[in-house]
């Protein structure tokens, strides 16, 4: 198989699902390109939703007391689960590897697990942690002091055990929250409907699993960064640090970068350059 | 560009979006086959949500009264959208574009408009509309009684421009009759993934458009309908209906004709041989 053909997956972050990436996914498959999105663990067709968005009358105290349906979900899961999409979707053979967000984490844990099936690992505004380092651990460092994240959650991740969001509200406030977090450049059309289709519980589990990373496993893999310059949600010198860590740990396989000057969802905004850069990592 | 390379364009369903053919295009995909699902014209990333689902307090009556955000989307609209995207994934050339229920009627329409763009017609338990005739004539069909869709549905279209479903509903007999329309025999845990998944106001407009069909337009596809026998929402009688009207009016060109035992969602019950069907096609 050559490059050119090698298939194409794509991985959502936290809270999204397949869906986001349809445009991208037409501009890709109009180069002739297999490609395709899956749902990560706990999300679109496998997501768990929480009783407590649709309870009416509405009952306020139970968004943060209500224990996620999605609370045992885990990085091994997740990492398991996307290993199982590559090997159907590559049939044996290498696939590239596109994530978003939190998708980099369960794409590090797989590629770390079968280095050999990823071809290429494209982190889109994605986590790439560090060996033995959590997601959380990263969440936590000051190049993302000011991420719009956190305060958008409506209950303690340690209580309900998933970073939720009240997508049910109808405080329109907080809907332009969700939307300057996430969407920021994307047509307020789209970001409104995309607002319609988010899970609303992301398992924490997902955040809280670490990887030990390996030069002959997920170091050995090529991989592509892409930056987004007016991301607010993963903040860019969160971005940076990503590719500084990864870059020190495995200084003979360096990050190549790539940068948008996209918000966290290129694939709405800006997806005909996302699927150009893709086509282009092989 | 060999007939097996053909590009394949998924397209879902009123209420329904590009993620619902997730696991039938992973399984299409690992045969190499470039393929795509699209949102229609007020669905998925096209979405737009009435407001009274999601008031707090939750105020019944809006559900019978708010006229609809997408009450001004019709069928003109759908099938330009559909041509577009026909043009795009396939550059120019044709592609082979798969159909479920009321997609099959802004598929009929795209072929009429540009049938040398599409291989082949595939119709998965969906409207086939004859010459002149607007889905909403055959919903009518004595073919179609006793369908679970319009029990389900909880304002008049007439009034509101839409088939609305109570997508919010903490109601759980209700819930279980939206199962049971559209996933009687998908896991549980799925069919409640998909209700988190639909648009809860599908246009009236698609299902009151009629497309005039002629010889060398809709008439020159090759097509080739999808039978479910377990479907409650649109009932094998009609599935039949729509074959046997198509076949009278272009006998030259018959319709191809498998059957699967599936409920209204083979995509999601039994994605495998919905991707074995349709690779097959052509």
């Amino acid at each position: 198989m050559s490059i050119g053909s090698t298939p194409l997956l794509f991985l959502h972050g936290y809270w999204h699902g397949s869906w986001c990436w349809s445009e991208v996914l037409t501009h890709v498959t109009s180069s002739g390109r297999p490609s395709v999105a899956v749902d990560m663990a706990g999300h679109g067709l496998r997501a768990r939703w929480p009783a407590c968005l649709t309870r009416r009358p509405f009952a306020p105290e139970a968004l943060t007391t209500e224990v996620s349906p999605a609370a045992d979900i885990d990085l091994d899961q997740a990492g398991e689960l996307l290993v199982s999409q590559i090997e159907q979707i590559g049939h044996g053979g290498p696939v590239t590897v596109v994530a978003h967000s939190m998708g980099g984490t369960v794409l590090t844990r797989a590629a770390q697990l079968v280095p050999e099936l990823v071809a290429h690992a494209v982190y889109l505004t994605a986590f790439m942690p560090g060996s033995g380092t959590t997601a959380a651990t990263y969440l936590r460092l000051h190049e993302n002091a000011g991420s719009l994240v956190g305060p958008a959650l409506r209950a303690d991740p340690a209580v309900v055990g998933a970073l939720r969001f009240d997508l049910a509200s109808d405080d329109g406030a907080y809907r332009q929250q969700l939307r300057d977090t996430f969407y920021g450049d994307v047509d307020p059309a789209v970001a409104d409907a995309a607002l319609g289709l988010l899970t609303p519980d992301a398992p924490a589990g997902i955040a809280l699993g670490a990887t030990t990373l390996t030069r002959d496993g997920w170091g050995s893999v090529p991989r592509t960064y892409v930056t987004c310059a007016q991301d607010r949600a993963l903040l860019p010198a969160l971005q940076r640090r990503f590719i500084d860590d990864a870059d020190a740990a495995f200084p003979d396989n360096p990050t190549a970068v790539v940068a948008l000057d996209a918000s966290h969802s290129p694939f709405l905004s800006m997806p005909r350059e996302v699927a150009d850069i893709i086509v282009k990592v092989g």
